[in-house]
């Protein structure tokens, strides 16, 4: 890009008070949709990781893989079936989820970064028990669908000390070695409030939370916890918002000082999110 | 077991040589054949693992995962190819070697070992660019079948040191970011080398060196490396044999101070290879 | 001894769970009877804690030297008095008891541990003013017998960091340089409470506590030390049994997880009761 | 600044690799000139610092500091008296530059750069020993010019590990006392070179090495110190230049990876240098 | 000297329990008076504070330098003028006082100690923002004369852990970069007290408190800060002592150990005071 | 003592540049004779060696102790023989020897030590194999006194790093676990060579080397180990004094830099010889 000196060196030095803020923090991101799909997203996102660590940030990243292991069940005759945005894990499916988002996804994302000069280090939920799961109780059957039952934050910070960038399949193994498949906005929050992390970023294929859902034009930058509860009930946050702002609510109340929901589609969000003064998307504090 | 605590105590006692001269040192194990597919045989070799763990020893454990491999390409349709005993790779076949060795067998035998009181950390050859590896050059193409280019020990180490059982799948990672099938007894061996382990253990199906392949009774203890030359030209080192021991020479030559064959159909190999005085299976110093 | 190989690694595997349960722990052992005077005995207590140190496991060893003491005390013609079951101590006496525990007993212990490959420190109570004493009050005057003032654990836990096995003669030294003549036993608990060890093993020549003190198959294994006084009031406590379970109570009470008396007299004792789930003797907690 | 988001990502992204060049490695700067007495530019200067120190470079700020100097020798009526452009410096003077570059300049350049968010600490060649001088030889007696006799770096990489940018002041001292006025220039040279620094930076009031001196059109980027002669006799290098590019020169010589003269009178011309693609003005290698 | 051997020895014998006492504890030493303008004494100081270091004594060096400052302000033609015993600091008396004190009185105490076979490391209450400062508020306007605000303790405890005396100017500065003049009996006790100093030591020119200010005789050599009230209404503590004693006073109330008032008239007043029986001056606890 | 706080202060800072020269250092005292008999002389001793500690030199203490074992074995009816000047020591002997010198010389020096202020640790031969010994091969059998085989320093480096002052007994154990006799002179030679000691000392009842042994006014201060053979062959080095400087000059080729023989009989010899100008007895370098 063909930008003059003087404006690189402003813009660098306008990202310096957010580098300063952020200086051997955790900041946990939960990696998905289209940033993770997209290759072009995905070169910005792995650079983003790479600049943030460089810079001092202690990234910790956190993806799920729903388009992959869809692929994959279908390869292998397995349909796939959602119960209320749940995919029902059967043994066969969760066989597949595990293969798909440690052996596959993980260790592309592992690669990925590396190739961009950073320094990563894959990990599952069963690596030093780092989640323990058990099977997530609900009205529905939906086999091994887990939840979080203990967060071992060890190996991650094994991994941040010995410099790399821990990458988190969410796979989650019960007392008895049992693999449960634990939603990945779900984990990388438990994940974030076990680290105390600094922030929490959630990457969405939308703009964040609107006022009005169809106008992009009516972002709402910054929510404080308390007003969620009016938020749901003037519709507002509504439909598959619903759970990921919970997710960030919980985050909060467990200690994480800020989560942000942001639009993935973005080029370089993250680095928006994190070092400019307006951000992107939608802050929970 | 019903055994008297005086024979228990003697037996302990006895193991105290062994325990002495393995404390604090590396020892790197190729897992693989029946005692990997026979779940009693698992079991004890979890055991071992765990017992020698506990007793200062440095255990890393490598493995392939060839009868995974085999059932996953066959669910899926893509048939097995073999030259020289070789798998030919092809890309589609890559993938599902990847997602088989470091997503299903890598993470069950994290959780397995786990399961039986120790702890393991689950590692892939992109992991913090353990394994770099290249196409292996042959006269045949082999597609993606690759050789270690170079070792990067530290996350080897960084899990030893944080009191973890290593647990490596031999996937290869070139530095262009392509993966490869890496043959596990090369890999073990390579490994073993670099770390300067004190013994690398290879577990097969077989009694060890035979003087007469049809005769257990013949069962050679020790080698010395400066005799495999001998052995070849006997025809006694014959056959699937000959690139196993050859992996043995190597590591001796490039710094392990012993190796060893062993019998991995018998419940406890590994201890009573080392922690006893007879050992196992045949031996190369 | 000719077993075979499945039992010996199988008896191995059977200790792991108590070698996990010892691991890092200090262990308290006071040494003393028929396990210190019979050569083979003392040969296979020095073998068993030089297994337990290589496991992993901080043994502090106390010692007393009646015995040797009464032969010397004999030897430059002085009479040995006794008050009580305690050793009327006079300047002599004090001088003969110093020299033959910390300079005789004590190294001769240091050196039989060494013969066997551990690593072994003598210490004596004036050594880093470990064991600060002064006069014991009693009804009878008993010249220099001590009770113990203080304990300062710096100089057993530098040993243990250091990687050795620190065995102790317990003579005490008071504030002005005076030395008082200790009971081992009660140091040993005392010692074991300072360093706040998971156990204390105190060796005798009984069984352990028996319902019906002339029948050895009375053993009762285990005692809860809220039940002594009633033991005592059924007179099963009696005798000279009453100091050592006094001790047994007293280390309970200041934070010592599990003390043991156990039979000195049975070649490996102490393994069988660190390492097997019988144990052996009485367990008080 | 209005730029859009995209375009502020994309230049962080661009500054990722000269980040990871100089990441955790020495870089000395020798400040001086416009960039110093201009109060923008000073501003401009203290935050690129503080940034390159945030992003993990380790910065040496080395500072003269004539003008002030001059003003202060005015103000007290000493003659200010310039022999081959240095500074005669007789007692008097030698006491104000001491007290106007340690006492005055030093300070409020460590006050500077905190003001902007930094860590400072201002050092003078008498701390820790850091800059011992002598006499410095010359056929027309110069007063108490000093050069270098060996620089004592401990202090100085004190400062780095606790998280300070040292500050120096280059006044030296003898091994009996004396003070010594020291060329700023040199001292940064010396300085890096026994720092081992990545780089070298000179700021001055030009915008390099010029082919031909009245056009800025004709800079010349890059020099390999095997040139220098030959520019030299060329007249290309010629007076003032020549003793800043001798400094370049030698510290290259005794171990400095690259050096730089810069136009100090660029707005962030540090940060364009150390993090830009095409930097500013001649490097040295 | 010529004393004979066995004085020597018995002297240092004797200083023993005093060395012991304060070893590897904080001095803070208010450095001023004659003790400072004569050069004989001022090298009896220096030697004292080396021995004191060698010994394991942490001394922390405080100084002022009035006499200096109002030369200088002399020389640049600046008038000195005193309120209440405070001078007035406008604009121009703050730069000279602040080039004096830390670019020649501090620079030369650094040298000066370092050629007596010290380590020192000059220091400004700007260094890493070591004393914060804001104006102080009185009834007459003093200009730049400061008052505490927050001392950080990081530069100190960094140059004692890293083996120097640290020497410290006391020139403060505001959160706004402003300078200002700061009282070096206030800041040596602030000092003190924030690094919870075994004892500080106030040099002055008179023997101590004195019951009859004109009789040297009648020196006071303890006092327990709850006796000030009193001493201050019998007229014993007036004048120019009642700021000082104020200091003593304050810094035992806020955690310094002993506080002295000695006479730096007397060569060796600081070993005197710290390595005597009878010390000298008067104590305060 | 009754002497002026200047004359104190001047002989403290007398002292300074001796503390400066042994800082840190490693001091190996062989302590004996009649400063070890006369209970005064051993204050003193005491008294030293805690003031040489507090002011950060590194003591070992090494001592025999003749005139005890000789009463001990008096005592037990055991005659002394001695055969060219080496006590014959039978098994008898040889277990009064270690009793005496590790039980009761090395425990009464631990306690006195302590009681002076100092912080002791008794180490014998044994102690973590400190002193490995063998047979001495000589012409007439001495039974069991030694030479030493090798000096393990681990156990006296553990505990000065520890803060102790390590106070050796030089009674050697074999590699099979027989005791050995071995001379306090060469035990201390060997083992300050073998710590790279920068001085060994070794206490006498002799003024030093005299040029005429009949008068003490003839003392020789200084000896370079190349002029031993010529001072013997001259008759000055002759008799008792042979072995005492045969153990000087191995130790200075071994690597200690300084070995003095002085006059125990001085009080605070050692002070004098390490704090003093002129020192005392003869220096051999």
């Amino acid at each position: 890009m063909q930008i003059e000196n003087h404006i690189r060196s402003q813009i660098l030095i306008d990202a310096l008070p957010y580098i300063q803020k952020y200086h051997d923090k955790i900041v946990v991101i939960k990696y998905g949709g289209n940033a993770m799909t997209n290759s072009e997203l995905k070169e910005a996102v792995m650079r983003d990781i790479v600049l943030l660590s460089e810079v001092g940030i202690k990234v910790v990243l956190v993806h799920g893989g729903g388009p992959e292991i869809s692929a994959m069940l279908k390869r292998v005759g397995v349909e796939s079936r959602f119960i209320n945005g749940l995919r029902y894990t059967d043994e066969q499916t969760m066989d597949i989820v595990k293969m798909v988002l440690s052996g596959k996804v993980n260790k592309e994302l592992v690669a990925a970064l590396q190739l961009n000069g950073g320094k990563a280090l894959g990990l599952c939920g069963c690596d030093g028990q780092m989640i323990v799961a058990q099977k997530l109780e609900s009205e529905v059957d939906l086999g091994y669908v887990g939840e979080i039952k203990k967060i071992t934050t060890k190996p991650i910070l094994d991994a941040l000390t010995n410099g790399y960038v821990p990458i988190i399949a969410t796979v989650g193994t019960s007392e008895t070695g049992q693999s449960y498949n634990i939603n990945a906005d779900t984990a990388a929050a438990r994940i974030a409030s076990c680290l105390r992390a600094e922030k929490l970023i959630l990457m969405t294929d939308i703009k964040g939370l609107l006022k009005n859902k169809d106008d992009e034009n009516t972002l709402i930058p910054a929510v404080n916890v308390s007003e969620v509860a009016y938020l749901k009930s003037m519709g507002i946050i509504s439909g598959g918002m619903i759970p990921k702002i919970d997710c960030c609510v919980e985050a909060i109340r467990r200690g994480v000082k800020r989560t942000s929901i942001i639009d993935g589609r973005v080029p370089h969000s993250i680095l928006i999110e994190l070092l400019t003064n307006e951000g992107i998307g939608t802050q929970f504090t």
